[in-house]
């Protein structure tokens, strides 16, 4: 195996004539004196930069023609992948399981195998963020290796059962690695379906993968791993960058966050406020004042029913497509209306139809900001008047989801409680 | 008809006691001293406040405790509402049309009869916005009176056709008056219907109506018609306020733009940039510096086919609504897809189904900011060869309209060119 893998050319040739190889802990002079980590690099690599790890977590590239001097201070075993670092547990620290669904802070993570490996092994994370040793005694278990794209309510399901055979352990918190693409819809289902679950939940995902000069793996992670820590504090949430820059990682409401950019690392966002925590360099700094979980026992409801879609209305939208669901089974209907919680009057006819055959019909906006309010224009008023449940300012995602676990959880459909009542922060007060 | 109409109480009693009418022109006394108009109150007024329209467009509700003093100037006659202001053009000014489909910023504007009426005439307009008797002579035509959910693609339709008609007029550009729940969709149509027109056309809404004390109904029309008499631009443009203070009114690309709040005055952004044009009291500040229409010549393509669905993809989609679509002709599907621009591996099979009758197939994403990019990720690369074609930051509602068009504009159902081809900035360089 390569002790050089993904450097060519000029990048290749400095190391080799350095005498450093990835893995090793070095000194690096460049405008400053900095000890950093040499990673791999695996993709689109040019050959002028190599890529190193600082110890604050952050993965930096830098030119070779910028370096003035580096120096070897350390290896590790690149080749040594099997021991547990779980085998010296410091006695002080807290306990925190990660558990892995997938996704790119679970893959491509591994610079000693030069593989892009879909899990994430205990050891594979303490070598890559050595930094959570000193925060915490970490135990790490595979849940599932997928993408989250692929996940489904089954996926949430399992995830959800799991988490809670540990609500009795003495873990200070679960850190769950999940892809970003559909993780504030698991995180929604998490928040209703474990609400009032005694220890912190943390996704945390990366929109960047660790073999990348920008890699926001291993600063979320570490940036989780402290907030469980320190923060005295219950509750789902997403752990992740706060701003391009890397002033702070931020911790979300599970239940009002959606991914808002396809690649910055800070693509999450709190929607209608500002995100419950963030998490700085030593000190967690509290936003939100309101208690995450409206109820304090831990009752869990863990069911999940799928026959809930949501729909989003756009002009030339046809009727029929509702009538589709009506004739599948759906029960429940969440409409992503436009503006104040609207949609055109030529679909009037199929709503009164839903209504009969007893569908759950919900409005959300797709203006992703502010609150639904139907009493203001005459078509709000007559939606109203049809049936249709203003869902204030829930996110659509959220609410499809809090629909899904709603159906699951209740026996004879009337879902109409479940989904006005606040159950985890998906309303903001 | 009352003169006071909307007040009671004290603020009845203030306007009595001094001698002032719904309509006058006074002097007024608080700080500092501002002439300005007394306009009614229609919603859920309490009685401490009269609402006034400054010079400048803006309304404000004054608290009759903070006016130190109110001074009688003159009136308008508020019965008398057939004359056309158009009567008295000023030949050294430019010609401007104002085409009104409907919508907030045409209802409830009159305050002469006191009703909330949906459409809006030449004479309303002046009397309301009698600054616009300054920048151009307009002259109002009424297109429909809808709220703009209940419009469909056959208005969009209507409406380009309605504008194609004035391309060789002597105006100097259209104000468009629309609905903001769905302007944006329209905006992006007449963008493709119409792209090389040689005028700008400006839709403008407003998101409180001009009774409230709020409303940006006003600032936005003065905006429009300075944008298009002192602009030297083509284009369809979306004018409303660019900050929740009154700093300026944003010239946004009406393929570029997104309803990102229920209520906000600025609730419309231009997505991955900032707009096009910043209007301020006495200055246009111009940010883009493309243009607009990539064709020179305008060569109108009005048709419209609305077999174009739009699908949010979402953990527990069923894939069987795709199937739905199949079957029942559409011709074109644009996935809204989670992150880079993925859908679940469960969708595979239908998208074969759905390639294999000829349906084209694109994908944007829901994250509504940054580009789609399906070589990262091994499901992208999957998708793009099951033959969906990448459409990059197309913002997901623009590319439905667009797909709408296209297919409305091709004869052979082959919209692939058209769909990745820049017409109307739709991609941003």
């Amino acid at each position: 195996m390569s002790d050089y893998r993904g450097y060519e050319g000029k990048s290749l040739e400095f190391l080799k004539h350095n005498k450093i190889k990835v893995g090793d802990t070095v000194k690096i002079t460049t405008n400053s004196d900095n000890v950093a980590t040499i990673m791999p690099r695996y993709e689109h690599g040019d050959d002028q930069h190599i890529v190193v790890k600082f110890k604050s977590g952050y993965n930096v590239g830098l030119e070779i023609n910028n370096i003035k001097k580096i120096e070897y201070i350390s290896s590790i075993d690149t080749n040594q992948t099997k021991e547990p670092s779980t085998a010296k547990p410091k006695p002080q620290l807290p306990k925190i399981l990660l558990l892995s669904t997938g996704g790119t802070i679970a893959s491509k993570i591994d610079y000693r195998t030069g593989s892009v490996t879909p899990a994430l092994s205990a050891h594979d994370l303490y070598a890559i963020v050595p930094e959570l040793d000193e925060i915490a005694n970490v135990d790490a278990e595979v849940l599932f290796s997928e993408y989250s794209e692929n996940l489904t309510p089954e996926h949430w399901k399992k995830t959800a059962e799991k988490l809670d055979s540990y609500s009795d352990s003495d873990y200070r918190g679960v850190i769950v690695a999940h892809g970003t693409d559909t993780m504030q819809y698991t995180a929604a289902f998490l928040s209703f379906a474990l609400a009032g679950f005694p220890i912190p939940i943390v996704l945390v995902g990366s929109q960047r993968s660790s073999d990348r000069p920008s890699s926001d793996a291993a600063s979320n992670l570490i940036a989780a791993a402290k907030f469980i820590v320190k923060s005295n504090t219950g509750g789902v949430f997403i752990s992740m960058h706060n701003s391009e820059s890397d002033d702070g990682i931020a911790c979300h409401f599970g239940t009002r966050v959606r991914k808002n950019h396809t690649s910055k690392r800070n693509a999450f966002e709190t929607i209608g406020a500002v995100p419950a925590f963030i998490v700085k360099q030593d000190e967690i700094i509290q936003n939100s004042k309101s208690r995450y979980f409206k109820q304090k026992q831990y009752t869990p409801k863990i069911n999940v029913d799928t026959r809930a879609a949501l729909v989003k209305y756009y002009p030339g939208y046809d009727p029929k497509l509702v009538r589709d669901l009506i004739s599948h089974g759906y029960k429940a209907i969440i409409f992503e209306g436009t503006g104040l919680g609207h949609i055109g009057k030529n679909m009037y006819d199929v709503i009164k139809e839903a209504k009969e055959s007893q569908i759950f019909l919900g409005m959300t906006s797709q203006c992703h900001d502010g609150r639904v309010n139907m009493a203001i224009y005459e078509s709000g008023r007559d939606l109203l008047h049809l049936g249709i449940t203003p869902l204030s300012d829930m996110i659509s995602e959220t609410a499809l989801v809090k629909a899904m676990w709603a159906l699951g959880n209740t026996k004879d459909g009337k879902i109409d409680r479940l989904m006005t009542e606040n159950i985890a922060s998906e309303y903001t007060e």
